[in-house]
């Protein structure tokens, strides 16, 4: 299956190259990219040196002649405008973007400080947490490929909201990043010397994942969800950490907990439940993985789930790779299968 | 003065013998390592191989004889049985462990799992937080050092407690911290390539620094304080940053809140409030600030408080530094004027 | 095929595991480790926590029945006994110790201070650098997989050597790596806060690397070649970067040099020659390339080879699986094919 | 003495400021930045929040009214201009940037690819290597500060040299350096996620620190000396380690070679010879030691020299204290005392 890759300069974009490279039904068409038009791959990144590919114009109607799938790695707003239009041409369009996770525009204006995309093409899209939306993700061709923190936040968070344990008021969510998180922004903030030996927290006043963490989490218990969502930036290059606070509503055993869990995911290959010591970025990386741990505290009544991922991975192209997978009908492993790159 | 370091080899042994040796009234006259005794400073630690000390056995005799103030930066249980016998000699006492910061002996053999310190010393142990307790510190002969989680805490939260502005039945304490923390201990799960890209939490089912911020935090508020405390194991040496998250009791605004912050610390040049940005741990590496920064979320009605210290400074060696500047009745930033050492 | 690894537990071990559970021909028959016999693999590895694999004692007899090729990633000493066993019962060898990489077994006793191989198995032994004795591996029963350092030195020796370009009383080898290289070995100078930031030599005095590299050498100059090489170790997990200086024998356009590059490793999928920029350990991380670049210095007449690869891939786990793809006539890049994992 | 820091808003600039702070002798009286005119230093640099200065345009004739003494800390080619107006003016001058390292303008010309400050001014600057040239500097106004790579490679290499114990010919200098040493520039190579765990060569073909080697070690030998000279980027912030290969001309011991280096530095307080283990970088961190060791080889008659720096330190700002030190017949340790920063 033929698929182009627009945005494809960045760390999710090549996080996406790699991954269609040892997929065995999908094929990489098209690299576009607006920045680095006529230039060669091997030049934005060396490590792919053998590869021959040159990234492309962005060109609709090209895209949508020679490929049937389109991956976008863009950053906010350009797939606002250009989903319409592949779409409008019959192509399936993964959108790894924040554009078409919001079903609600003014949300999206409001947090996203853009205009958002039609309502009609918001209507048409799929939230793309595969391990909850499977269903509709097979139908759909346009899927909003979840953000790195609300995969790990939801992950974790569903299982106790659908069995009613937690009190969804006071939702305390302290998430931790590794820096490509940050995508391959030239900014001082960035440089090594200004991240390496230092753990800061970002965006204290807002994240643009709160409102898609709280809309779907609205969605398993009726109600207005607000969270408290702080993320932090550590250096290390990949990884998101979620550790996430909450009430329980009644007096849980770890077992009732664990169990709750392990329904939930017991046909999600890619969701492991850790019963022996507790998530940790590095046993993720490289991989579709998402670890998650649970702790009953009986000393103050709540609970804490830990929920670990590769960011690059399960929270955006492994993840991506993973929706296709769903809507195509192929084993959701499909070019998944690599191992976690440990040490 | 002349001192003695007790528990020299770690690494909140080797911080004390750089800030002594910079202190302009404070002689480092004896170095003791039960482990090491015998041997050279400089093979524990090449960077001091111009120094010319040897670790001596433990004997308090000699200490006593040849000391006046005592620093022990001892494994847990060791200041339990030593303390008693430098103190019966007279000898002032600044203990770098956990052994004498809780007032209940019970409490120290339920979280340490060891045979707490007789009541008679336990009772004269002063809690060495100095931007709170300096009242006491000025008449103490035994000086309990905080932790270094509970002095991030503790001068993160004791404004807003002391003004009854929280509710203290809601404590979320989300800790990191750099590994420098864990001691100089060689054990695999500290060894660089298990810990280099990863992010990890640990003793998620209880750390010993939590009955130490209950006990202080119960003084303030006149209750049983219960905190959430889950701290996380960050790829960097030095540093820890605690986000504490509680719900505000009534509508404040943030400026009313600084102003709480403002006044509480106006007369502690170690802690700077910090309205722009937010707190990062590099901004005070290698030296004694702790810098506090705080946010009103008014979607949820809760308050964050950043705190970031140099975990063997503030954390550790500086402030004990401190306590002894705050004894003897130096200014208090003597010998601790350095500056960050960044980038 | 079925496989067995031993000395399963140590980052050459966990790497073979990697690899081979994503060969489409080589299967996972049995795990060894006398350390850990009876115990999970999830316990020492938990990123693997999905496989279910226990440990083995080493039982050479349950080996022989049970699998055909034996990968041994053991300390050193281990094959010297083992190998002859496993050997007399047919089975075929892929040793990645440095035990049958010298071939006169003095030199060997010299340079490890351990009793060598009896010279018989040192004979059978084939040193398994494929690139350069492909011929020799397809009918090897006993592979010698060659050293990380000596694999990225040949690799941008070999070429220029052959060639008489340079002259081989003067070979300087400056050779950096990451941490990995040492091992999983529980010692305080391995701990995070000794590593991190922190670049130091090692073995100055001699590195047991060196008699391989010169024995391999002198096989292409026809000559006792004596090289100065100092090994360093790097902040990080992954990586060798080999920077090699020597004299030119007459005056060489960097085109020339070039086409000595190209030609030998035309057909070497896995070697690739830099011609834009320069080698870097990033770019090869995770993957079993070699990255290789030259620059010719007119002032001084010595050319400068910079060699990178991932010292546990290409410089172990990598090549063994290349080299079992050599001997049993599979596509060199059977099971090898996955791309850098960058950033 | 008042002092002003021209270009104060770089890595040099604020370990300037760090050190100046902490002089007994030296009074920061103006921070000059043209770049950040107007700017309070809290900004740029937060860790220096409690700090009330403000950036100054730059205004010479305010400078030499307000200040006695000059730093510069300029990107090349300012201080070409800047420093005849303030020589001029009859101010003292140590200039951190290379402007006037080289006595001749057009080796300057031809490596900085810049025009060179006038002859007049070029043959008043005094090179700053304090340990050799203190009493040149003593009666300098101008003073050129060393570049990190040549501090660390001259002060390791000059023994013997002077001594005739190596064959100038043949000086193979392979460099490595933390990633303050390319400065605060905001480029995408120095982004975090792109130099953490890599190790990579730059500027093969050529550094401009070359020119500046070879004229100072030319002047010990008598001779036209061409060095090679390769550097190379490690992930982490601070530190410089040379290891430098020759050839000896003789048979030496190693105490005969020690004994050449303890004659050279017997009264030089920052220089440490290393004879247990080897010097590394971390052991010199945030301090102004240059530690150096050496090792004689007897397989191949090489030596080798291996030198740690910290390069903002004894590499730039401290090395720059150092002189104002020897130029104002100050003990030459004075605001130098701080031990390195370990762990």
């Amino acid at each position: 299956m033929k698929t182009a890759v627009i945005g494809s300069t960045g760390y999710g974009g090549v996080e996406l190259i790699r991954l269609i490279e040892g997929h065995p039904h999908l094929e990489l068409a098209m690299l576009v990219s607006t920045s680095q038009a006529g230039e060669r791959l091997s030049r934005a990144y060396p490590h792919l040196q053998h590869l021959e590919y040159t990234f492309q114009e962005l060109d609709v109607e090209r895209i949508s002649q020679e490929t049937e799938l389109v991956f976008l790695a863009t950053p906010p707003g350009v797939s606002v405008n250009l989903t319409p239009q592949l779409r409008a041409r019959g192509k399936m369009v993964i959108d790894l973007s924040g554009d078409f996770r919001l079903e609600d525009g003014r949300s999206y204006e409001a947090w996203y400080n853009r205009k958002a995309a039609p309502d009609r093409w918001l209507e048409e899209a799929v939230y793309g947490l595969s391990e909850w939306f499977a269903e509709e993700i097979r139908k759909a061709d346009l899927i909003a490929n979840p953000g790195c923190y609300p995969t790990a936040t939801l992950l974790g968070l569903l299982p106790l909201l659908r069995a009613k344990m937690i009190d969804h008021r006071a939702l305390i969510i302290d998430a931790k990043s590794g820096v490509t998180g940050a995508g391959r922004k030239v900014d001082q903030s960035l440089l090594f010397c200004e991240v390496n030996e230092n753990l800061r927290p970002y965006k204290v006043d807002g994240h643009q994942h709160i409102p898609e963490i709280e809309q779907i989490a609205g969605r398993f218990c009726s109600a207005d969800v607000k969270v408290r969502f702080v993320p932090h930036l550590v250096p290390m290059n990949r990884g998101i950490l979620v550790t996430l606070y909450t009430p329980m509503l009644h007096k849980y055993a770890m077992t009732e907990v664990l169990s709750v869990y392990k329904e939930a995911y017991e046909s999600a290959p890619f969701v492991r439940i850790v019963e022996r010591g507790w998530p940790a970025t590095k046993a993720v990386q490289g991989s579709n993985f998402c670890d998650i741990g649970v702790h009953v505290d009986e000393r103050t009544g709540w609970i804490t789930v830990l929920s670990a991922i590769d960011n690059l991975m399960k929270g955006a192209a492994g993840q991506a790779i993973q929706n296709a997978n769903v809507r195509m009908g192929w084993p959701v492993e499909t070019g998944l299968k690599g191992l976690p790159l440990v040490p």
